[in-house]
C-alpha cells in the first residue's frame, strides 16, 4: 500500500460543522505500508468517537509512536478530529487536505513547488483568527459582542485564508521575531532568522541558514547563506512577477529596501535601495569596469556572481561580475 | 427629529471613571426620527442602570431590532455603557463621540474626509491595549506586576490613541492578514485584501476591491481595483505631504517599494522602487517615446493614464501615457 | 559599597530550572550603598523562599519603597525569583544579568552603547513567547498539543532571543502603535511615537521626541526632534553597516523608503526613496546650486545641514547645504 501523505488532525468547525482549519502535529510523507493502510481513503469527514478509538489502536499497532501517542490523547479529548490519507500528490480538494499540505511544507517534508497546491485559495475559507481560536467570519460579530458583555475583548489578530505558521509548528533551528509575518505553508530552513521586517508567504522560504529581513513572496525560494535586507522585496508570481518564478541562490545579498524581479544564481548582490525588474536595462561592466553591452535584466536570470548597483553619478543601473571580461563575455554569449 | 448619528456603546473606564475607549456594535447614521429621539442630546456620560433599562425599552419601541437586542443584553451586563446622539457633524468633543465617528468610518457609513475629525488627537487618550483590554497608561505598571505575580504575562500589543480596527469591527468581504496594521477609523472597501505588509491609517482606505501591500497614510483614499505593492508608501498630510491630499484612482498599480506624493487619477502606474514626490521633475514622453517637456510631478496631479518609471540607463524619471502625443499635449496644456 | 546596577526579578524557568527570561519592575543603577550591600554578589541563582523573605526585609530597611513593596509581594508569590547585583559594568554572563542590562536601556537608565552587552547573543536562549508566557523551544510542541486537546490555541507570537519591550516596560511619554516591533533593550525617548511601520532593535533608539516610521537597527541612536519616514532603513553594524556606527542627529528628516549608511549630523534630510550608503558618490552643490566636487558619502559622516536627493533628470545623487559656497568649501576641506 503506497501512499503520498497522511495526517491525524484536530481542528475547528464553524457552527454548521464545516472545517475552518486543522492542526496536524505529526504529518507523514511516504508513510510505511502498515500506517498507510490505516489511513487509506480517509478524510475529510469528522471522526466519530468509535472511529477515533479504532484509529488510535491501529496507529499503536502500526508502530508510529508519536502518532499513536497523539491518537490516544486525541481520542480522549472531545474535539473535532480528522484522519486523512492522500494516495498521491493531487490538488487539495478539502480543507483538511489543504492544511495537510501546508503542514508538510512547514514541517519541511516537501520544499516549495514540490507539492500540488492548485486551487488552494478556493478551498480555504476566510477565517477570523482570534484569542479563542478560529472563528467563522459570519459568526464573528456575535462572538465579539458576547466577549464585550463579559468584560473581555476577543482579540482578532488575523482575518485571512492562511493562519500564521507558528501556531501550528515551529521547525527546529529558527528564530522568527514576529510570527504574524510567516504564513502556514512557509518552508523555513534550519538556521534561518526571520527578523521583524521579514515575511514568508506559503509555498516559499529558505533552504538553509538565512537572514530574512525582507519579503519572500509566494513561490519564491532562497538558497542557503543568503541575506534578504530590511524591507527588500521579491516579486511573487501572484502579483507582478508574471510567469517568471523568482528565486535567490546561495550566498546572495539583497540590500535593504532593494527589490528583485528575476531569479538570481549564487553569490549575487543587489545594492541597497535598487529595484531590479525583468525589464530593467542594465549596463554590463567587465572586471575592468568597461562597458560590455546593455541588456535587459530578464536575460541575466539564473546567472551567478553578479553585482547590481545604480551608478550614483550617471543614474545608470550597472552589473558587475567578479569574472574577467573574457569569461563574462563567454558566459553572456552562452546565454544568448 | 433629524440627527446625524448615534450609538449605544460598551466601553472601558480608567480608575477615575473616565472613558478610555468605546465599542459600538451598531452605529447608526441618519437614523429614523423615532430612534433619533431616544438618543437626542445624550452622551458622553456613563449610563446608570435605570437609564440603561429605559434605553433598552425605548430602542425596542423604536423598532431597531439589532440595536434593541444589544441594548437589552447590555442592560443585563455590568459594564460601562454610553449612549450618544450627534445632532450634526461636528468635531468630536469627547471620547465616546470620537469613537462613534471612527466606527462610522470602519462600518462604511461614511468615507474618509466625510466626517469631521478635527482635534481627534487631543480628544483621544493614549491607551495600553492589552490581553485584559484597554488599560490606562499610568495604571499599566501595577497591572503588569500583578499579572507576573500571578504567573501570567499581561500582553501589551499596542500603546496608542487608536486601537486596531478588527477588535471593533471586521466589515464584510475583506481579508486582513495582520490586523495590527489597520487602525479603527480605516475604511476598508468590500473586496479588499490587506496583506501583512499593508497598512491603513484612520480616515483613509480603499473604496472597493483592492490589494493593499503598502501603506495608506491618514487621509489617503484609493479607488477600486487598484493595487498598492509591497512596502509602497503614500504620503500623509500629517507627515511630509504638505497640504496636498494624496489619493489614488481606479485601476492603478503602485509598484513594490514605490512611493507617491501626488494624487493620481485612474489607470496610473508607478514602477517598483520609484518614489514620486510633488517636486520630482519628470520627463514627459509621448506615445512615440519622444520627449514632450519636463515638468514637476505636482502639475500632473489627478491626471489619468500615466506611467512613471526611472529610465535605468539615463537615471531620469519619465512619464509615459497611452495617449498620442497630440492628445497628451492637449491635455498637458489644458492643465497649465 | 559602590555598585553598578541591581535588580530583583521574577522570571520563567524551563523544565530543567534554567532561566528563560526575567522581568525586573524596578532596575536600579548606581544604587545607594545600603541597597547595594543587600544585593552584593547575588545572582543568577533562583532565590529560595527564606532568601526571598530576608531580601524583602532588607529592601524595606534599605528604604527603597518601590523595590521593597515589590519584594514583599514577590516573597508571597510562588514564582521563580532572582536578585542580582552587578559591581561593575561587564559583559553579561547569565540570563538574569543580560535581562537586567536590557531593562536598564528600556528604563532609560543608560543610553545605547553605554552598557557592555558583549556576547549577549550567546547568553540569551531562543524562547517561544506565547500567550502562556515564555516557553522553552524544545518544550513548545508538547505545550501546543496540550492546548489543542483542551480546545485552545497556544498563541506563539515570537520565537527569538529578545522579547518585545512593552511586556516588560512602557517608559513614560511614548506611543508604540505596534509593540511587536520594539525589542526589550530599546531606548525609546520621551515624546517618541513609533508608528506601525517603525522598528527599534535593542541597544538603539531615540534620545527625545521623535516620529519613527522606519527601522532603527541595533546600535543606531537618533537625536531629538528627528523623523524617520515610513519604511526607511538605517544600516546596523550587525548587517551591512560594517564598522561605522550609524547615528542620526537632531532635527533630521529621513524620507519614506529612504536609507542611511553613514552617521548624520543635525538638521539633515534624505529625500524619500533615496538610499545613501557609505560608498555612494555624491555631487556636492553649493548654495548657488553649483557643483563643488564629487565625494564618497563616507567622507560626509557626522556633518550637519546636509540635504541628499537624487536629481530626477540626471540621476545623480546630490548633496545640498544651507550654507554658502564659501562656508561649505571651508567645512568640506576641514574634513579632508
Amino acid at each position: 500500500m503506497a501512499a503520498y501523505a497522511l495526517g491525524l488532525g484536530i481542528g475547528t468547525h464553524n457552527s454548521k460543522g464545516e472545517w475552518l482549519e486543522v492542526f496536524y502535529p505529526h504529518p507523514r510523507m511516504h508513510p510505511p505500508a502498515a500506517l498507510a493502510e490505516v489511513f487509506e481513503g480517509r478524510g475529510p469527514d469528522t471522526l466519530t468517537d468509535s472511529e477515533t478509538e479504532e484509529l488510535a489502536t491501529a496507529c499503536v499497532e502500526a508502530g508510529d509512536v508519536q502518532l499513536a501517542d497523539f491518537a490516544i490523547r486525541a481520542a480522549a479529548a472531545d474535539r473535532p478530529l480528522v484522519a486523512i490519507g492522500l494516495s498521491e500528490d493531487r490538488a487539495p480538494d478539502s480543507v483538511p487536505a489543504a492544511y495537510l499540505k501546508l503542514h508538510m511544507l512547514s514541517h519541511r517534508l516537501v520544499k516549495p513547488h514540490e507539492t500540488d497546491l492548485s486551487g488552494i485559495f478556493s478551498i480555504l475559507p476566510n477565517v477570523a483568527w482570534t484569542s479563542e481560536g478560529a472563528v467563522a467570519i459570519d459568526e464573528l460579530p456575535a462572538r465579539q459582542h458576547d466577549a464585550r458583555l463579559r468584560g473581555e475583548v476577543l482579540e482578532v489578530s488575523c482575518v485571512d485564508k492562511f493562519p500564521k505558521m507558528s501556531n501550528y509548528v515551529v521547525p527546529p533551528g529558527v528564530r522568527i521575531a514576529h510570527t504574524a509575518r510567516v504564513r502556514l505553508g512557509a518552508y523555513v530552513g534550519e538556521g534561518t532568522t526571520v527578523m521583524h521586517e521579514g515575511f514568508i508567504n506559503f509555498n516559499a522560504g529558505s533552504e538553509g541558514p538565512a537572514m530574512i529581513e525582507g519579503r519572500i513572496s509566494a513561490g519564491v525560494f532562497m538558497g542557503s547563506d543568503s541575506d534578504l535586507g530590511g524591507g527588500s522585496s521579491t516579486m511573487g508570481t501572484l502579483s507582478g512577477g508574471g510567469n517568471i518564478i523568482i528565486s535567490v541562490g546561495k550566498n546572495c545579498l539583497i540590500g535593504a529596501n532593494a527589490g528583485l524581479g528575476i531569479p538570481l544564481g549564487d553569490r549575487c548582490t543587489i545594492e541597497s535601495g535598487l529595484y531590479i525588474t525583468a525589464g530593467t536595462k542594465v549596463v554590463m561592466l567587465d572586471a575592468n569596469g568597461e562597458t560590455v553591452e546593455t541588456r535587459a535584466a530578464r536575460s541575466l536570470q539564473g546567472m551567478s556572481d553578479l553585482l547590481f548597483r545604480r551608478n550614483s553619478l550617471s543614474g545608470a543601473v550597472e552589473c558587475l561580475t567578479n569574472k574577467t571580461a573574457v569569461e563574462l563575455n563567454a558566459e553572456l554569449h552562452a546565454h544568448n
